[in-house]
């Protein structure tokens, strides 16, 4: 921390002599202690990968820490940060998707939707008595059936990316992405890819049930898949096993 | 405490440097200071024990001390935190289920109840002039008559469990539930971990009357154990018996 | 007071480190430095005595200190703490027995007033902007002619109790009460134990119109005694008798 | 003040660690500032005499400077504090008395209207943004035309009272009027205790223009004596004369 | 300053511990930097004089500065302190007056408009997020052809007065009336008094156009002296002259 | 600044010990770093003339640096200060004449648009949770084709001018305003004594463009003096010329 | 910083001692970390060049990052500042620019539009419980095919430029603009010198991918200069290359 910065960082509504907003900065903190999700378009659609932050526990069930949603046809997202702040995002999209889809009779284009989505986020950082949403997204949709992928943070601003990763060690993943990323991808190759990279991100080795495996693709709804199907598509990657049993980290 | 939290640490609104929200994680630590309570799902339904921090008197009414609450057929929850708390999100839950019935025509599907408390609980973490709720909750129900937990905290987080404990000692007892718990469980043998959980969270001897149980099975309204039943069925487990007399602990 | 306790206790929506909301319990102290008030349950009914805070002056008129009030045919309570806070509280119960008599056409059961005079009392424990009340209270009724007992405090938690004490020295009191109470109580056997457990919690001698006396039978108004009729049943009981005479306490 | 007072004492919606609300003591404290006022009940009525704190000038219209008002037939009162105030809470207690009086047909009892004006009082210690009235008030009225006399203070308390007296030394002139009060009291023994009890809290000697004097009877109107009654009146009372000539104390 | 005043010295709506409400205090400090301004009765109306706290230059409308305003028929006032702070009350007095008289059809009684104005400025003594006015007035008007006078300051409070002053150095001002003013007072007398009134409280010499003067009779508009008439009614008394030139003081 | 000032000197909702409004001061201080603005009126009119704070850049369209804004036929003024306030109080004065000329069907009296405009700029020291307007404001019109001058400043105060000066060197302009003036004034002079006083005040040389213009006559739209007229006119005076070329100061 | 300039930086509602709005000037330095963006008019129109402040990724579609608008028809801008921001005021251009249209039939003057949203930025800067926006827009229009830039600042004030600069080294730039623009220029011209400006501005070499180009020209609606065209006008230019690979800069 610089010296006085605790004289500007507790409030969203106010800029630091230096322009910042210490508050969105934080929010973005708040992402990094959530586990890495990664998406990657290819040529027919995208593969949305998330570790789960799992508590080391038998008792869970794994399916119910979802991180991929499904929002509307064609339409979905992965979320890193607080549990329950994205289920108030993701609430968000699908209002808008279906007031969109009602109003015009079809789906709303995911560029609008993100449009959306950071004017409101933009509002928790302007206007005092609450806080940022501690919450980064990957929203995919298809334009004529081409993927498109846009990342939303705290400060609601909106980038698109061809691949893209949020949460732990978010720099690194993205830059494993960069790295390893071909030009045409299969949805295989897409998948081997994302899977890689949440395990740069990510402590290892760990278990298949640690995946939230989603797949979009036009015109349908997301399609989180399976466990049985991760764990045959994952088997004998390097990182993939039982980790140290450790007390309970929840 | 870390150096510094204490410039963080008074309100809901505001993230530390860290990315932290304080004021939840002292709601956690109030839910800490009351009964453990815990569920395990088994075949055909699920049992819900709760240890309840009696005043040591007899001239309190055991029975007015509610941990566990019907919400509708086949819905029902228990609680851990502050008794006035609780009784707030009992009713949000039991209204939002009266909704579902008549708007639907049917009883509310347990995991919508769980976002939509989730959600409720989430905005007391995100706007000024009030506090989190301090309570956690095991709510339990029904999918084609195959039983489900969901765990509800005062962050809004939502966690699928087959088995799980909640406030005092509430990682000592979860681990103790994973170690004992079996795959194929009856009424009994639930009621039997149950009890055996609650107890490892909690000071004895104790009287048979300081546990709260109930049963839940599809269709029908959460039966709580008569005293005597409870009696009858906890008999002879080690643990049951006479606390010393101290002074009124309340 | 605990080192740094000063941080977290201006206002009812801030925990402590410890989980611990302190205007709450600040609000206790208050109803501490206010009169002793007990309730016993009996076969047919409940006897309410409280010790009225009298000012030491033949000028008041004691009969206008109210410590106990009628709700409603069968219905009824006793107050400890801040006069006004109390006036409130009681306005509260009155509106809602006639609300409940009005929409089903008999009383209401005394364990749903207390849960929304509870629900009302939490709400200025979550809520900035304002203060908890001061004020504890007993609320009997009957359900099938049995009589109950419920405590409510500022937190908005309640209790039922076969008998019980609040206000100053309410331990020491309720101990008493505990130590000496037996199982078949008459009127009279209730009455004589419920004015000794007042005189533990009271400083002594004092006159008997520093009692306030009411008795709640089934169906009917909570009748509260005249002086002449508690002065004919105290007579000869040890603590009554004359004060010391010092100058006006108030 | 204690060690640490000052922490807790600039909201009127903050206890103390012992339970204490300082902002209304602190406008009790205000009230003692003004002038003595004293009622006395004698057989068929009440005597209301209250010391104007007046501007020692002979420029000022004394009997622009009231301290008892009429509320409606057979009502009335005189008050110690704030002028302004006193003058909000006047108004007060006759809108609420016209609203019975409309409403039912009759006039509004005395205890009745206390405890109405007891609840706005009330409600300005436990509410922020707003500060508690510095008004004490002593109302009258009548019960099958017995004299009754109701206490009001910052807190909303209601204490009823045979004679007492507010403002300025009212605890000794409290204990005065204890002292020397008979049992059967015509009017004009009423009205010489009364001012006599004034005179005791007050400096002299004082001219008889300082005296606001007051009759309240049954079904009439409060009847303030005129300047050359209450001359006639307390002509020879030891305590009346003329104060030396100090400069305007304004 | 008393040491501990800076604790309590900030908002209307918090008591010192000594009762004081030190902005109501500080707003009176704000009119005690303004002009003097003086109202004296006689047998048949008012003259209100008040000194301008003119910019020293030839530039300023002097008839721009007014401090005199009236309200009704009948109906008028001078005021100190702030000059938009004035302006308020004026058009509030205004509004009150015209507001009777539609609804009456009559003028409204000044003691009438005197507690409305009181209760308005009460307000801004009880409620957070404002300041009291700074600002003092004397509202003149007449019942059955007698005038009178009422004074109103930031407190609200209202007292009646033959004569008085305020703004700076009211009490000075106001012993040289009390001293010098006769029984019987005409016109010609009291607006000698007035203007020596004045003059004792500002700084000498000064010119004609620095005074504004007014006199008001009943059923009749305040009627403003123009400046040629005062001119010649000052002409010779000993404090009128050209002041030295100085800087512009504004 | 005094000793004791920071305490008091961030809301306008609070007064000083000695009774000022430091934010109503700060606010005079920052239209003392805008440009000099003056009205001079003359027999049939008034002139406005205003230093633009130019960036000194050739980039820049002059003319859209406002200083001098039309109201309505016959209404016109010149601002100093904060440039998006004065736009606020344009648009309130505009909307103000346009009410009334649909109300009254003639162009508003400018002293009822002054003493609006002035109860517009009062609320904003008064009540809290904003500032004060930073702009000073020379309100000019006709009564019966007489011109007159309204100064508007923070405080929300009105004084009626002949010719006076706002902005940067307010009171030195004025007095170079005061000792230069005569007393019959045509146009010409009119102009020639603005554009001097403006220079008086203003870093010289400056260029023509600097000069913001403007005529108002009675019935017509003030009249903004186009760059070349201003050019032609001001063509030989001594601190007319081309400032030394320095970086943008803007 | 200066001494104390702490005590007033922290809300848009408090000036300085010296009249300074600090949080209002934070924000123009929040603008100053965003990338340049510059705007030349021509004879027949505008050209719009931004840098993007592009994560240094090949995965980012450029293409998303936009920093140019258009508005309506004729109607268009460049931004600086917080991307989430940029879009609420983009958005209140473009309602309002509707409005216009639909109440009068044909495209809003940017004028106007500069002020509505001026207004609204002031609105930021007064009131509290929120930040003033951290976006500097450069608004373009015609007024009879004449083409008209205005620039916006966080304050809310208005300025007309012939071309301008906005975000990093704005001061720079614009001395470059000033010092290097002709007086005929072509679309050529004018983008040549936009594009040099930016590059003053900005980090080099970057690539052709780093410019957001667009023209505007009458009537028609703002046309974003696709990549390949970009690049190929951009050819040659000493500045375009590939920068160093750094790690990823977001």
């Amino acid at each position: 921390m610089q010296p006085g910065q605790m004289a500007y960082d507790r409030a969203s509504t106010v800029f630091s002599p230096d322009g910042r907003l210490f508050q969105v900065e934080y929010a973005l903190q708040a992402i990094q202690m959530g586990g890495t999700a990664v998406a990657v378009t290819y040529d027919a659609g995208i593969v949305f990968v998330a570790y789960r932050n799992l508590p080391v526990s038998s008792l869970a069930e794994a399916g119910s820490i979802e991180k991929s949603f499904a929002i509307d046809a064609g339409l979905g997202c992965v979320t890193a940060g607080l549990i329950a702040d994205s289920r108030v995002l993701v609430e968000f999209l699908r209002l808008e998707a279906q007031r969109h889809r009602i109003t015009f009779g079809e789906a709303a284009p995911y560029s609008l939707l993100a449009a959306a989505l950071g004017g409101h986020l933009q509002q928790f950082t302007q206007f005092g008595g609450t806080r940022p949403f501690a919450v980064s997204l990957l929203l995919g949709g298809f334009t004529n059936r081409t993927p498109g992928l846009v990342e939303l943070d705290p400060s609601g601003a909106t980038i698109g990316w061809k691949a893209y990763a949020i949460g732990r060690n978010r720099r690194a993943v993205a830059d494993f992405l960069e790295e390893k990323i071909g030009s045409d991808r299969t949805e295989e190759v897409a998948f081997k890819l994302a899977v890689q990279a949440v395990a740069e991100g990510s402590p290892s080795p760990f278990p298949p049930e640690a995946l939230d495996v989603a797949i979009l693709e036009p015109d349908a709804e997301l399609r989180r898949l399976a466990p049985a199907e991760v764990t045959r598509r994952v088997q004998g990657m390097p990182f993939i096993g039982t980790p140290d049993r450790a007390k309970s980290a929840k």
